[in-house]
């Protein structure tokens, strides 16, 4: 049977995706509009804009509810209806300040708001399963915008066997392998993961796994004590000691050491970790609030280095993205942790540090709708390849 | 642009299509095997074969407790990633009773098990919305699968503005009109909808909507008093009176005489309507069992004869399917409701009358497959025709 997909038509000329990305930090909305386009027969990317929008607090708040304690079917439903209104919102304003509009994009790839991610097997109704939840319809968004979605990135995968996670694989194997040197793209949201490209371009080589928590214990932190988002340039972590009895506590989750594949998120690290602070054994050392944020710093670095050291190769260059590449005292405590590495900002290299998710999931829905696979194997554990996402397309333009 | 789909491909060869309906009645998992083809430049359909696949008990109840009492993030990820693996067993069952295995079909349609259907705009995280939600994910299917997979088939039209039911319209009018008479589809399912076709055939002209409930009352009732999962020929009905004060307190309810479109679901016609029954005003009367079933088998046909005299034409012809067409006093009532109207069962024009639905989304998959619009918009109340659903397409077999 033929592909039910214009696969040659799609992949013969220059598109322009959206990619929307909310991660497990429900700090914002990120959106990037990228260009793919083909010189000299390879596959390149270009940002043409991109733009971060705050969660609504209302929002916010009941995201983490539902997160935590649940909700109605309601919620939930309603949840996937609501998201892509802000989608639609953030897309439409990252285009009109390039006085572009939608009738430019060819494709929006959107992640949508994880709200569940469960890499181990469990009982439901009579059978074992994992599973993942990202809310947001993306038939909703098609309709709303009206060009052609990519949603559900992760299910496919996770039905193939795998995690799920990490999806960014595929983007760093085709962007950013290197034809001599070991590189490693590192990436730290909310949560810290890194892709292993071992020099040459071999698909079967690349290693990915999550390290560990990024910014997400870092944020909630500063968060409870300061009453701030994050800590800017690490200025909080910079004045502190570090607390060297919650660091041995938490460096000695066995997720840190684990073998990949692994995948985390918010159901590992979150402030119940934090909860030990309140036993009579820690309050005792009475550690300043700068204290903690410090030692959330060195243990976020450590299972980053940790990981380095035992799966991937201390000595390689290291491409950093995500919002923590700008928390300078981080970057210097990485440096400090890998001496022999090579780290390089990802904006150096033409790719904006905090955008590298939302230009993934950009070029995620640019395979999807070219009827190209995307799960890299060995890095999610799946049994096969598999096409990612759903597609919902919406009528055609009059 | 170009349809990123291969649409003219796609219409142009008949096609095999597995529709796969989970109604709100939560009774059985009903599947349908149809094939589609062109006959003198008309599309007909010929069912190969369908089955019904009661739900396992333990899945009714999660099911059951989740729309009730809602659940956690995790409860309605993992129920996503469930449902596909039964859709996957009974599809796979019907296509092995005729010898036939997934290498012959060449799409899916789920309906997905709806958790909660909300008509009306209320306000969440800022945003006044409406909702839907169908569980059980595409791409799980797809991956099992192997075949292309259309879910989430409500959501487009709730985004257009639409109630996002009913959509079995299109169904009705590719199918069912008449070119000299009048003819009603009604489908008495959990739920029970009419589609009133005027004479001739004009899209236009279509109105659909539910009438209230089906056999869901009576379902519920029949399991409160007799464990029995329901009425089987209205044998019980048959047997007692009709108690006027519940009837007068159902048929009283506002639904029942508002004007189209309108639709509804478990929200509204559910346990809580028979709370009435403790009542010391109607404890005092003592009816029996019987009675109430009796009163409720009245009340549904009431429902419905009243919809089609105010609503369509009482002197129709009525074509009837869905479990209630088998419920043999149900029927007698409903001849008796509307003399003048000429009563045909669906079996007798070659559709299986508990089939339908699953006949109907394995039609809707076969139009989004094929890039067309099917919501009827004066049915929904939506503000433009869209295309239904999104499509989840697995590797290209070897």
């Amino acid at each position: 049977m033929k592909s039910i997909l214009n696969t040659e038509e799609w992949l013969s000329k220059p598109r322009i995706i959206a990619g929307v990305m909310t991660g497990t930090s429900l700090d914002a909305i990120d959106v990037s509009i990228v260009r793919f386009y083909k010189k000299e027969g390879r596959l390149k990317f270009s940002v043409v804009n991109s733009g971060e929008f705050p969660l609504n607090s209302k929002l916010r708040r009941r995201l983490l509810s539902l997160m935590r304690d649940g909700g109605s079917a309601k919620d939930f439903s309603q949840l996937n209806y609501v998201l892509p209104e802000y989608f639609a919102d953030a897309v439409n304003k990252v285009l009109i300040e390039k006085r572009l509009s939608v009738e430019n994009l060819d494709g929006i790839g959107i992640h949508g708001q994880t709200l569940w991610h469960q890499p181990n097997y469990e009982e439901f109704g009579g059978i074992h399963i994992r599973s993942t939840l990202q809310s947001g319809s993306g038939s909703v968004l098609a309709t709303h915008m009206g060009v052609p979605v990519v949603s559900d990135f992760r299910a496919a995968d996770v039905a193939a066997g795998g995690q799920g996670a990490p999806l960014v694989p595929i983007f760093d194997y085709e962007f950013l392998s290197h034809p001599e040197e070991d590189t490693i793209a590192l990436n730290i949201g909310g949560i810290a993961n890194i892709t292993f490209l071992p020099a040459g371009k071999s698909k079967s080589k690349v290693v990915a796994f999550d390290t560990g928590p990024g910014n997400m214990l870092i944020d909630m932190a500063m968060q409870k004590f300061y009453k701030q988002p994050f800590d800017k340039d690490g200025s909080t972590a910079q004045r502190g000691w570090n607390f060297q009895m919650l660091y041995d506590y938490l460096i000695s989750n066995p997720y840190i050491i684990a073998p990949p594949p692994k995948s985390t998120g918010r159901e590992m690290f979150n402030s119940v970790l934090l909860e030990v602070l309140d036993s009579e054994q820690f309050k005792r050392q009475k550690p300043k609030d700068q204290d903690i944020i410090r030692t959330l710093t060195d243990f976020t670095v450590g299972a980053i280095a940790e990981n380095i050291k035992r799966y991937a190769n201390p000595r390689a260059r290291i491409i950093v993205s995500g919002g923590g590449a700008k928390n300078k005292f981080m970057m210097l405590l990485l440096a400090k942790a890998l001496p022999a590495a090579k780290i390089l900002m990802s904006d150096k290299i033409g790719m904006p540090s905090d955008e590298k998710e939302a230009i993934c999931f950009a070029y995620l829905a640019y395979r999807t709708l070219g009827g190209l696979a995307s799960n890299v194997p060995r890095a999610t554990g799946a049994k096969k390849d598999v096409i990612l996402g759903s597609i919902s397309i919406p009528m055609p333009k009059q």
